[in-house]
């Protein structure tokens, strides 16, 4: 399935800062990027790079005096799904993983799945299979935690979601990884721009790492599974944010699209179809 | 310098566990292991790996039954630490930061360097340099939070230390990288066996980057630096435990020991020499 | 009912310290006390009193020395409980409640109830009637917190138990009162010697206000509610607690003890009772 | 002094509500109020009272339809401030503090002195006096928390201010108290007209209590001390909001006014007399 994706964000500079964006396609074997631009204006020399262990992309700018800037992206992306059939989303345990999967295992700054175990366990422990207590996770936040604009800061975290029950698409993907992680679940933090979500913005989703795959669940509901564009993963919003800014920087306006550029697009909800997992590594 | 390494832990398992252990000296161009030897009582088998991008070794093994065990390591490693003069410890600015290093400025699970900004620019903001910032960091720790045994728990953050003011090795270490963090210094969280810590005990320092170096910093003051043998590093303690434990087991006890084999060993603590840094890569 | 009450508290001052003890059993018309003796062994003069808007009943202490000693209070007390039939527990809505009970509507220390209204109103806020609502809640913390000794400290609030999932009775009351005070339900805390409860020690609980009555509740149920002497009520443990100490002070040891002087104890809990709550003011 | 004061406040009442509003003028021997008049347009019933234990004078109304409604309050307040002189501001000992004084040396919700203990005591409690004590800690306060309109929240409490370092005078005052508290010293809140505060606004600060005389402190500097004209004194803002809301409702607008009606009104500020402090009871 062909996607065009852009994203325009606009900043005011107002001290000597140093800007950090992850707003490009990834690039894997299942999501090919055909073609993309990146357009500062005015032009700001930058760096683009990736880490070694990962393919997150990163674009780097320093800025040194007052500026007004626009950063600009746009990309065409090809994405294949995996379909992973349900009697394969099978559980690997930890004496299983593999080391690099081992992390995610871990409490992050805003997953403490540390505190979370006894109301996992409570909750989701005695739900039979992996996938299911995952797809379970995911019903039960979309239940109770409500979807409200800005109730949130970027300093709220999983512990503070699962009480205070209300968030935005970047807490519905803390919790859910919180709860996997406190089942001994691997989970990651999934960021992208999403088909048909309303209104446009970029979106935030995670995966859970079950059969030997890495599979996608998104608590909010907003948007077909099959209708991410990936950015990146990350353990959490600290490590995969779409910009991490150094210095002194306003965000004035971000506006975001996605749109298909396919016809036949079939959205995919787990809900409407339990009986296989989708992936895109 | 040669150091002899040791520990014994010994645990109960009550339930089928993994457990994931990180004893082991870090093998790497500056820290040889020349001799070790890890047994498991009773045997238990194991699996020993790292992660594609750091490393850190680390032991796996399930238990599926109740069991009392005990496990082992002992070694010889040699240590050449290199010093870093004061001229050479100049701030490397995020602009310029390797991909690498860059996760190390971001917040984690116990380093909530994201809500110590005001706090960290206001103490430590005005001073000049970049290892002199970070030792003044270090000083304050010292002065401020209270070394007491006991006071916190393996839940205990950053956040909690710098109000609650008291804490173990981990939670001084903790404090330390959130407050570089804050000042974007990158830093890391190092564990490690020390000489001349007493109580004996594994313990906990860090790292933060400055001039192209990680230098060592240990706001406990409780062992001399060029007295460490590296097992690990991490964000936190979070990726950097001692023991990881995915079940129902109880630890009984720990048992550690570091000695010199050399005779020449001159403590160095960086409060009386701060012309240098070291690093152990 | 009559009830022999007695309790001995060993400490071990260390520094010139204030202790405040609030052991004594209530007098109020519907707990009478018959006698009692307070001793401190060694001798150290005390003073007791009460606060104007308050019945709860103190002994200060001022030690200026090193000094082991024991306080040992020892009460005979006879309980009028009230039973308040079904019908009548209907709510008092926050327009007509006296200015004395709305205090008991606001959040306090341990009950941050301002952080879990959205939580209560979706588990709790469609259950018809007000009595049922905090039967549920009492229901629902018995079926989901784990009582474990010694997993929580003076400082744990019903923030953390809702999601940590364990802790003793103050923890169970905090939560209990934190919820019911999210629903407008004004609730407060109370501790008091307990009849058969295993094993043996202070207890809390807390009552909320229904039909003009403070109707007991004890999410515990380790103990009849009609085997109660009361000792005190409070906003939460703040302002309830046993022993306040101004110093240095250590606990050596607690001992407590309830037993009825009656033959006939009809143990009274409200999930085999839900027609009638009892009171004891 | 007299001092003209008003304030109206614009709701909208979205669902059947209960408010509870407190912005009159508190009546004392040393505040005489000697004109007032409340309106609230269009016309809601409303129902005055107090507590028994508190002069803290509560308006409560009930609305159960949509409506969009002004509260508004005018008063005329003569306040006579008492002068303490710096050798009457001595301690009393927690051993001599009346009952009803002993409730303000408790953690509260949203100052959580428990927590602050050793830190209150590393910064403070080597000062000589308990006047110059608090004097320390407003300073510090003032010198260590940035005041910056909008940056927390009805949620933030003393332990969030004490280490992100910024906040409204709410904030300020909750850390006064908190840090009081945390040294033995009984201090409340106190929420109240000002003149020259600007802008215009409700103001909140705290008082200590020193002496046997309630005496007020102020962190934030805004407002010199003899200006201020008391509505309510509280543990903290959980009991001395300006209005306290029970239901779905809107606040639109806020607007306050303190004038005097005097010609020599000489603004006194704790930092440029040291010597005597205030006190308005």
């Amino acid at each position: 399935m062909k996607f065009q994706v852009e994203c325009q964000i606009g900043y005011e500079v107002l001290q000597p800062s140093t800007l950090i964006f992850n707003i490009h396609a990834l690039r894997t074997h299942n999501q090919i990027v055909l073609e993309e631009t990146l357009d500062i204006d005015p032009h700001v020399r930058i760096d683009e790079f990736t880490a070694r262990h990962s393919p997150n992309r990163f674009v780097r700018m320093e800025v040194n005096e007052h500026l007004f800037f626009t950063i600009s992206y746009k990309a065409i992306a090809e994405t294949v799904y995996q379909e992973i059939a349900h009697q394969d989303l099978i559980n690997v345990p930890v004496g299983q993983l593999d080391g690099d999967i081992i992390p995610f295992l871990f409490p992050s700054r805003y997953c403490q799945s540390d505190k979370l175990q006894r109301l996992a366990y409570k909750k989701f422990g005695d739900i039979e299979g992996t996938y299911a207590k995952v797809l379970a996770i995911t019903e039960w936040i979309y239940n109770n935690i409500e979807y409200v604009s800005g109730s949130t800061t970027s300093q709220t975290s999983a512990f503070d979601t699962i009480t205070e029950r209300s968030g935005v698409c970047r807490d519905f993907a803390h919790l859910g990884i919180a709860l996997c992680r406190a089942l001994s679940i691997p989970a990651r933090y999934f960021t992208g721009y999403a088909y048909k979500l309303y209104p446009a913005d970029f979106h935030a989703c995670f995966e859970a790492y079950i059969g030997g795959h890495w599979i996608i669940f998104d608590a909010t509901q907003l948007a077909p599974l099959n209708g991410l564009v990936k950015i990146a993963n990350g353990r959490d919003a600290a490590d995969a944010a779409v910009a991490s800014i150094f210095g002194n920087v306003i965000c004035n306006y971000v506006q975001v699209n996605c749109q298909t550029l396919d016809d036949n697009f079939v959205p995919f909800f787990p809900s409407s179809n339990p009986l296989k997992g989708l992936s895109l590594q």
